[in-house]
């Protein structure tokens, strides 16, 4: 992948000036997640569980999940795209491996770009507690657009 | 699948329960989704898609579709399993078809369980606009917990 | 879904001549699979499982379903585009929900369209038995390639 | 994950055993892939694109790719079991992300289990040419069947 660190114009470099003025998309907002890091190819989300977004079984609802992941996944494909180009999520897949509830405290989503192509971008991702136990894995594809 | 209808302790008369007292989970409360029909095998949910929920696109968030997916095709499972028997998913997959924003409008998402077996089930389900215009089309698997 | 059937150059044309010559890819050969029906946004092959396709717990191999699917959802989505465009499975996801042996007899593999867009298609597709019991289902996204 | 490479009941030293004696399960045979490597957690398949195994489209059809994700995926997941717990794929999911032919080469699919339940377990892998070039990847879901 091309170092775009250096131009004004990458996806990362838009990114790193989000985190650094603490801005976040309404529905990261709206479910309290929100992105601490991003370099090249990769992205981290952290996010706190609450009964807010519980499920009728009563523990996190595999949509905050998939929330976290595909926000992950999204912003790991932007840090390797020009800022000029956009893309969208054109595929999601969650395994959901563990109970998650208020209890488990702050977790962590990070993402890995495994493919970047011209067109498409592939992308996976774990969710994590602090201790490194995981309670999700997921991976999507996205579409390139270009301006 | 047997018929569940009459016995008072089925999952399905346990969700029409719900749709006539209007509860929800805390999650659907809080991204403006509700179970509204459930019959053998299916489950509808509608949703009311608002700026609120947006992705950093300016466009309902995958999470969202994610949510009211996994959400129908939970309910879809439920009503087939007696009250007494728990399930969660497994693993869930979404297909982005089509831009979805505040715009859209109530859209409906309709699952239908595919296998009903003792250990595990499977379900599909599709959002689409109140005119049939598809949004997003999923597939989970869920895992059944005897009492 | 424009009427290509007239089009003398419409990819369901060129099926229906495939069907017609009983030709078949290598692969479909090898694994005795064929393409038995096409139409408008629909493909339909047979396959004839046997042990010569297992896997090491002594049922039909996951790949060969895998397979099965991924032929019948590829030619559902060429009955849509013009003989002169290609497509390509970026992704595709297999549920299996019942076991698979060479008792199991002839099965047939149905898939239909459900997007159709102009870079992107998604389709889905069944596993049957003559009876019509469901062995397995999936889903898969499609990347349009214009001449 | 517990050590069971002592034990001369687990599935680790049923795959070794299998390497040793250069056994393959009839598909693996059929499309002339093999097991290479096994070890806690991790397997290894080796594979030899060839056009016998070609799509309408004259290359790797996607049911091939499938296959060695399907294989390598299992024999992950039979690493981390007793030798006399049995398995099945719940759920597959592969993303096809470059052009794959007779030309590639010998390609090498490693897969890693992610999550080792009682229940259940979850693996991914990758599929690469010797190269390290990424042709594509997969995750699974697999139910574990007590004696």
């Amino acid at each position: 992948m091309p170092d775009q660190t250096k131009s004004p114009e990458s996806g990362l470099q838009y990114l790193r000036q989000l985190i650094a003025e603490w801005k976040q998309s309404p529905m990261a907002e709206a479910l309290n997640m929100r992105l601490i890091a991003a370099d090249q190819g990769t992205a981290t989300f952290e996010a706190f569980p609450s009964a807010q977004f519980y499920n009728p079984q009563r523990r996190m609802h595999g949509g905050y999940v998939a929330t976290l992941l595909d926000s992950a996944l999204g912003c790991a494909v932007q840090t390797v795209l020009p800022a000029d180009e956009g893309y969208g999520t054109v595929e999601l897949k969650v395994n959901f491996v563990r109970k998650l509830t208020a209890e488990t405290g702050r977790i962590l989503c990070k993402a890995t770009v495994l493919h970047a192509g011209s067109r498409m971008q592939t992308a996976e991702g774990k969710v994590m507690d602090e201790a490194g136990k995981l309670y999700a894995h997921g991976s999507g594809t996205f579409l390139v657009y270009r301006p």
